[in-house]
């Protein structure tokens, strides 16, 4: 009887964390999808990236264990429940965000059994701190996802927000670490983008 | 210098397909998110459903390589991209639902490179014929997500589209061949929903 209780348990804690990441679904970042005219929401751009980690996977600096790399994908901004979405070019969200997120995760790990909270809080922890080949690998490619759609929407949110090549550069240029060819790749996507106007050259 | 740009179409092909699917974020489906007044799209539905995958696997009456099962889910639902979504207790739509769907996996697993499409469509056609453990709880699951939805938005498609509690039940006991457990629990959600209104009773 205890033993059916226990199990009860947490399987309600399970699914509690099930109906609270449909919040996710609520939280939009400054990227355009690239054929319908709004933002993208966190949960969808989740799924994205994990389709690209399962497509891109041999451009993997390093070898990676891809159920690690999926993972990751899944679960990377689902702090963003409670801390939003924080705009890579806006360096003021950007001093305290990780704190927001660290606030975040206690909560929302907390809502699982006691080894699946233990075990989402690890991944995330190693995502932000790119301390593993797995996380290096998805952190480029969380990058690179957001530089084709800026690309695809004819500047996206390069040209809303101002943002010049040079800043582009610097900020992703962290994709080197975890996917050189895809960094490569970028280079010339953006200096295209320049070209043909959607990014503004580096003032 | 031959091989150099077979690698570089190999990439682009990649890509091409990873702008592509962009478009999933744009197929609607009948249930509603939980927190938010609109339909959820596809995309979003994918997500949460690896989640779900993730969070549950030791639900699944048999052993489920994770990996495989988290594969299914993120491609599930890829081919709605062309067939659009089908509501589930709408029988003529379900009627040429199957070559809707084919002549979709047709076309969109054709745009990446030969290796990769191929199994992007065993994997999907595995997941469509519940011929093997991932497919059968994969499945499972994909019956499982909604109800939480319906129950969590105080009857969200079910009333809007007048489904009574014994066509939920038909629709969804399948998911009792993936997962007993978790079809157990929604029995009683589902009794639990009748009670308060959420879910009309049989007819």
């Amino acid at each position: 009887m205890i033993e059916e209780k226990v199990k009860t348990e947490r399987l309600e804690q399970q699914i509690r964390f099930i109906v609270e990441i449909d919040k996710l679904k609520s939280v939009y970042r400054r990227t355009y999808l690239i054929n319908e005219r709004r933002n993208e929401n966190t949960a969808e751009h989740s799924w994205h990236l994990a389709m690209t980690a399962m497509l891109l996977a041999e451009y993997s600096n390093e070898a990676v264990d891809v159920l690690k790399v999926l993972k990751m994908a899944l679960i990377h901004d689902i702090v963003e429940i409670d801390a939003g979405d924080t705009f890579v070019y806006d360096l003021q969200a950007l001093s305290d965000k990780a704190e927001r997120e660290r606030a975040a995760a206690d909560r929302l790990f907390r809502l699982l059994p006691d080894d699946q909270g233990q075990e989402f809080r690890r991944l995330w922890e190693e995502f932000e701190s790119r301390e593993s080949p797995e996380a290096r690998f998805a952190a480029a490619l969380d990058r690179f996802v957001p530089q084709l759609h800026n690309y695809y929407t004819s500047g996206g949110s390069w040209r809303v927000h101002g943002i010049t090549h040079d800043r582009v550069v610097a900020k992703n240029v962290t994709m080197r670490e975890g996917a050189a060819r895809l960094w490569d790749w970028t280079i010339k996507l953006l200096d295209d983008a320049v070209r043909k106007g959607f990014l503004a050259k580096s003032s």
